[in-house]
């Protein structure tokens, strides 16, 4: 694992291991570059390529090990340790997110839901209660939080990520529809909606030409 | 406009037509790409290079003219059209994207809501009322739909999508945590939560090594 592996390969493995689960939910337990390549439509060299990145998997003649890479890769990604999660912003996105993990990897627990609005306070969605966002200081200081997801109107976003980086949080998933500056150390995802709708727009003008 | 123009210049567009349409916004009439570039943490040379590829937008000591280049971007991307859509879901994310689309870019219109809960027929988001997915046939085939948006369960996207592919729909905005076949000449733009979050997992761990 000490070679530098691509971002390209390394954007390409969460598909890989949400194929590989539902495999193994499936019951298989080995499956040959072929026949996942039939599966995922990318081709056999391709998966070969990007999964020797990470060293030898596969053998010749068996295949991979449906468990073995589902886990190796899981823990590619950091999904060996719980990642500990709050919600800011609680409107109708904020309460998909919240369902979205409550359901979703047990890598992922949600531990708390903010919102500027006062009325929310004290409502329950996924069974835990909405704190209000002056909160947050005592929350974040006295928990392990790893990650906030920013789900609320992008004016904003910007300060209070700059508060909760304060509060040393290092991974940020944003869904507001602005940039959020953060120091070295911390980490941004973002889900811009509308440039993913401007690219299937794109896609369908047929390449814009 | 002859030329091919890369996925990865393409995939930049919609950010750079957020920022303009912010400048615009401010009422700033031109900037330079030197400026541009302390403001979206891009080089002013990746700047000037993605923008050539869409011709002269540039002049030497002028700068880039805001309101044209803003233009430009939304003809490429097929902002120019008003795309009508369909919502196949109406939970919380499907509302959540309504909403969305309602507040968003006047290119894409909301038409029409649906989903297979029969208990929410009837029911409006957005001043729209909700349909059950059994109306999809009728309202289709006689009306106008460019996209549906698929925010429901991974167990029925697939079919849904290949009933609303009979109709005629040519693009797919897909949230379900499944991938869609579709046929040359439909396009899907897919935004899978789970690998966005297991990206910034990823990054969280320092690059997973």
């Amino acid at each position: 694992m000490e070679k530098e592996i691509s971002q390209a390969v390394i954007r390409r493995m969460p598909r890989y291991y949400r194929y590989l689960g539902e495999l193994l939910e499936s019951g298989i337990e080995r499956i040959s570059s072929r026949e996942l390549s039939v599966l995922m439509h990318v081709t056999a060299s391709q998966i070969r390529q990007d999964l020797n990145n990470f060293g030898g998997f596969g053998q010749t003649g068996y295949g991979y090990n449906v468990s073995f890479l589902h886990d190796e890769i899981g823990r590619i990604l950091g999904l060996k340790n719980v990642n500990d999660i709050i919600v800011v912003g609680v409107g109708n996105l904020g309460r998909a997110i919240a369902n979205y993990i409550i359901a979703g990897d047990e890598a992922f627990s949600l531990i708390g839901l903010f919102d500027l609005d006062k009325q929310k306070k004290g409502e329950t969605v996924c069974g835990i209660p909405i704190m209000h966002t002056d909160e947050l200081k005592d929350f974040c200081t006295s928990r392990k939080v790893d990650i906030a997801v920013l789900s609320m109107p992008k004016e904003n976003a910007p300060s209070v990520a700059a508060e909760l980086i304060s509060y040393g949080i290092k991974g940020f998933w944003n869904f507001a529809h602005v940039d959020i500056d953060t120091p070295s150390g911390v980490a941004v995802e973002n889900v811009h909606l509308s440039e993913s709708l401007m690219n299937l727009s794109y896609e369908m003008t047929g390449g814009g030409v």
